[in-house]
């Protein structure tokens, strides 16, 4: 039982990277821009967050550039500089671009500054957060990335989505283990893990979201519909009120403070024509400011291997460090190919077709 | 029926700093160090946390220093500067006057560089996180405060204590609105909350912790004995391995980097006489770096109005937004006087008795 026989085909990482940015191309997007999307993209789903690959690719970038409702060929400017920080205008275009470029900049600032922290205003979904958390990792640095997205967490007491899933992520440089990189929303769940208890007609803990009167409900479709998710925590009873804490906190920096779209202001990519009005928050810091990088390291290793061989839970068979998983699909999916949706796969096969571009082969 | 007859004296704000300072002073505490701790522990109390105010006096300070196993006086030194960043060695002093020190460095350094940053090692606990967040807050800029504690917390899937309810704390200027203040503990719930259900022979919800077996329990004393507490989200099928992250990070920040302990070797305030090697972590942002301090704090405003005035669940009366109650509690407290609970009220006597210091009146 290979995942081929539940409805994936495997394709070789590199060529799915190529046909992003074939496709991109014909969308307008300069080739710089479509490498950096095709990475995040196929990274996404190297990983396993199917959910933010490239599934996506249709319905939240390729099919604003056909509404025109969002911009190929951004001007990204800088509209503020101070030292070790910065502001950047996406000019609405892709997400991966401008908060690629935001980073970028943050770990020149960080070798200076030994920190270097930015936001991006007017931008669009960009994909994974741990992306661009982790772009610091290689100049051992710590790298931090936050985002906001369009409504779906109620907060603690309200029956109305205000809140994105929000995403957090810090991704830290290690030794001899893998980095950690926690790579979170700051939801309980995420809409998608709705959408597949519906499609099973299972219910769901009654902690993961609420129905249109903003009561706990275990049926998958009263949260999808006109209800929400709870932030992370849950109800009151069990800590709701964090979640709905960090989420806040993360649309402040990411939108309140950039100039950006907050709260309900931040639109859906699949549902509106107009700019959604994203915005990203963006930090490095440089490891070497605060302890010779070699030693620091070495603690990594320590600190990680002294969790995962701690006392197991009974029933248990491992404990995880953050990003652990991701970096064992990663390996696995490098060698083996990228699992991608039959569905998915016959969406970007269409737009093959269109633009008289060869599809790779599947494995 | 007021809080009088609950158990509590109330006294004056400002005649409880002044007691506070008096008896630190007992133990060779710098008078401008006491005027720091005594604000921190009093804030608590005014703030509403009362498990990490005055209560804590004795039994995680002043008994150290009886014991010798905290330094009075120490010698806080800086260990490394890197233009935005830098290191503080707390040269096992008191958690607030490193912390007050570090945050008080970051905000200078932001002014000058749009961000300051710093990591204090050899520390001890501090009181509470939101007090060094805030204060950013009068120079127009945004706080932000990490600390790791002894081991309370379980991994996911793990049996054994090995983080702790390691606190972060971000706080955020507004403008005619309270600033956001978010002060939160990693895990579900912090001990103190179990004491208290274990003292009134309640059942506590399933999120909150885990017996010695790590299995999810409903007894406080099993939680509290041998067993430990949930990250925020409690079990994997709520997300609880995003608190376990969040509470890492917070370790990997606090701890690690900083060259403090880190997970088990962090040691509790109360049962050792070895010093606890707390770390802490702390940040400054100028808010005039990214945005008009104005416009901004008008958008903070809308923020936290959106929110407030959102509509309500079904059978809740009201929204908050993080920080809002306690600073409600910190107004009534500063006009009606900080309730003290009678059982560390007699302690407190206790001490002015053995040092000849006039307490003040009761109100």
């Amino acid at each position: 039982m290979g995942m081929e026989s539940q409805g994936y085909v495997k394709i070789a990482a590199q060529d799915l990277k190529k046909l992003v940015s074939q496709l991109l191309e014909r969308y307008e997007v300069p080739p710089d821009h479509g490498e950096i999307v095709s990475d995040v993209l196929v990274a996404a789903d190297l990983r396993g967050v199917e959910s933010h690959g490239l599934g996506r690719l249709y319905p939240y970038y390729i099919s604003r550039f056909e509404k025109g409702s969002m911009n190929p060929r951004p001007d990204i400017q800088e509209k503020k500089s101070f030292a070790a920080t910065f502001l950047l205008d996406g000019d609405n275009g892709l997400g991966h671009v401008a908060c690629h470029r935001a980073m970028q900049k943050c770990i020149e600032l960080a070798g200076t500054y030994g920190v270097g922290m930015g936001g991006v205003r007017n931008s669009n979904h960009f994909g994974i957060a741990g992306y661009y958390s982790m772009m610091a990792l290689e100049e051992n640095m710590i790298g931090i990335c936050l985002s906001n997205s369009q409504p779906w967490v109620l907060p603690t007491h309200s029956r109305k989505r205000l809140l994105g899933t929000n995403p957090l992520s810090i991704a830290v440089p290690a030794g001899t283990s893998r980095p950690f990189v926690l790579d979170m929303a700051t939801s309980v769940v995420p809409s998608g893990k709705l959408d597949v208890y519906r499609r099973k007609e299972l219910a769901v803990p009654p902690e993961w979201g609420a129905d249109s009167l903003g009561q706990a409900s275990r049926d998958p479709g009263q949260i999808l519909e006109g209800g929400g998710l709870f932030p992370l925590g849950g109800p009151e009873e069990t800590a709701g009120y964090k979640g709905y804490g960090l989420s806040a906190a993360v649309d402040i920096l990411s939108g309140v403070l950039t100039g950006s779209g907050f709260l309900s202001d931040v639109l859906s990519a699949t549902l509106r024509s107009d700019p959604c009005r994203v915005g990203h928050f963006v930090a490095a810091m440089h490891v070497d400011a605060f302890m010779d990088v070699e030693e620091f390291k070495g603690r990594m290793d320590q600190f990680i291997e002294t969790l995962k061989t701690a006392p197991l839970a009974e029933g248990c068979d491992r404990i995880y460090v953050a990003g652990e998983k991701e970096f064992s699909l990663w390996e696995e999916n490098m060698k083996q190919g990228v699992p991608v949706h039959r569905k998915v796969w016959a969406e970007l096969l269409g737009l093959c077709g269109r633009y008289g571009i060869s599809p790779p082969a599947a494995r």
